[in-house]
């Protein structure tokens, strides 16, 4: 997807809303453990009950490749469902990868190729040559790790050179050599609130996804406040939140309360 | 598998090879693809013909997700039949994972509890709560990605901070006081040469997974000069140089040919 549609799909549904699919067996309506697909059934129940609120879709390949075969058939058809019904929808597959160069490009190929995916996750460690294969489709995009939500986030992220340059701007400031805006994001976490200022002083104008709200105790308000560009520039995710709000036979209808929640709050920012 | 038993393997053997499962079903013979499970028919030839050989099988799992769910497929299948039938080999599931704690908890649940693998290997981004959650299963194994093979690692692997410590010696430093030699490896190129020695002064027993020899490069006699320790305390993978040794119908005799002959180098070091 270009850019230009992914903005202006955010300006059509004043949402900048990203529901993560981390579908987990554990925890999904005992009812639907009797369907064929069960992780299928709620992830289509929720796609459904959720696509008028949000403009991404972000399953977490971790809940999926826990389940083995049945797992990854799952995401097959969830990725498939959402290209067919909501083609409008920005598809991105949360799997931070990163590896040599001909590894990377089988990751690439999974993600670009095999699946629909518009978008991948990816670990900046490796380097440049462990994120270019992921650059080499037109209009799918990258998005690098940069400043996590979570509290390890500080064990290395934080770290300063010499000339007092944290490895989160590094790591921003020379990916940005890498691709430009109109294929690369950046992961940061919401969580990190005014730390969304310093990352607007290097990346003014790439999209930052962002994960953290909800479950994680990160603010939409102070993300929106510190993130915010004219072309909004962010995608917020929630994904337990909406989820599991119920775990009861309602449980589609109580997603879409709480994504609906969620687009409100962010059609009064944009 | 307890450290002990590693380095009892590695003195019976006289080896420290580690075979790199990389399976690409573009570059395996073609008369395989007859095969009602190329991949698995492949691995399994490899697999025979280089046990003698090795210490541990390494399968790189972009391989097999590229292929989707045929590849999840002989990907399980391979891990059981090295179990089964070469309980010996210390089984590493090569697949770079790391993410936030809840998510972590489902990929080592995958490769730890759905699979027999004895490690993974796992990116240090996220820092010590994207690590953890693969630390909760006894004789099971992390292996962190320190300082990498790829060109791409000086990109911020080698970034020192305001008191000279390089990023890939940091997070060596810091990981030691999550778990001990007894659960931990870390990844160093073997295209690092006497970088090993820096490790070695941070690190002086924790065995360190060595890719890079072969098709990337590294040398194996610099590597046992720089790396090894008393207990050896080096796994040296090599994927390609053996896997794809030829691509006729006597690819396992070559395969075999070409493990031997880094056995007998291994032999002479130990």
């Amino acid at each position: 997807m270009k850019r230009e549609a992914l903005i202006q799909q955010i300006r059509q549904k004043k949402s900048f809303l990203c529901v993560g699919l981390d579908t987990d067996l554990k925890k999904i309506p005992a009812h639907l453990l009797e369907e064929e697909d069960p992780m299928f059934a709620f992830n289509k129940a929720i796609i459904d009950a959720t696509a008028a609120h949000c403009v991404c879709y972000k399953p977490n390949l971790a809940f999926y490749e826990c389940a083995g075969l049945k797992g990854w058939m799952a995401l097959e058809k969830t990725v498939q469902y959402i290209r067919r019904h909501y083609p409008e929808q920005f598809i991105l597959a949360d799997a931070k990868r990163g590896d040599i160069g001909n590894t990377s490009e089988m990751y690439a190929q999974s993600f670009f190729e095999d699946l629909p995916f518009d978008a991948v996750t990816v670990a900046p460690y490796m380097g440049e040559d462990s994120v270019k294969p992921f650059l080499t489709y037109p209009d799918k995009w990258v998005v690098l790790l940069a400043l996590t939500s979570n509290k390890g986030s500080a064990d290395f992220q934080l770290t300063q050179d010499a000339n007092g340059e944290r490895l989160f701007e590094k790591v921003i400031r020379t990916a940005k050599t890498w691709a430009d805006e109109e294929r690369m994001m950046f992961v940061v976490g919401a969580t990190q609130g005014s730390m969304f200022a310093d990352i607007r002083k290097i990346a003014p104008n790439h999209f930052l996804l962002v994960p953290g709200v909800g479950a994680q105790g990160g603010s939409l308000a102070e993300v929106v406040r510190y993130g915010m560009t004219p072309d909004c520039g962010l995608l917020v995710n929630s994904s337990r939140q909406i989820l599991y709000a119920s775990k009861g036979m309602d449980f589609a209808l109580a997603a879409q309360k709480e994504a609906q929640k969620l687009h409100e709050e962010m059609a009064s920012y944009l």
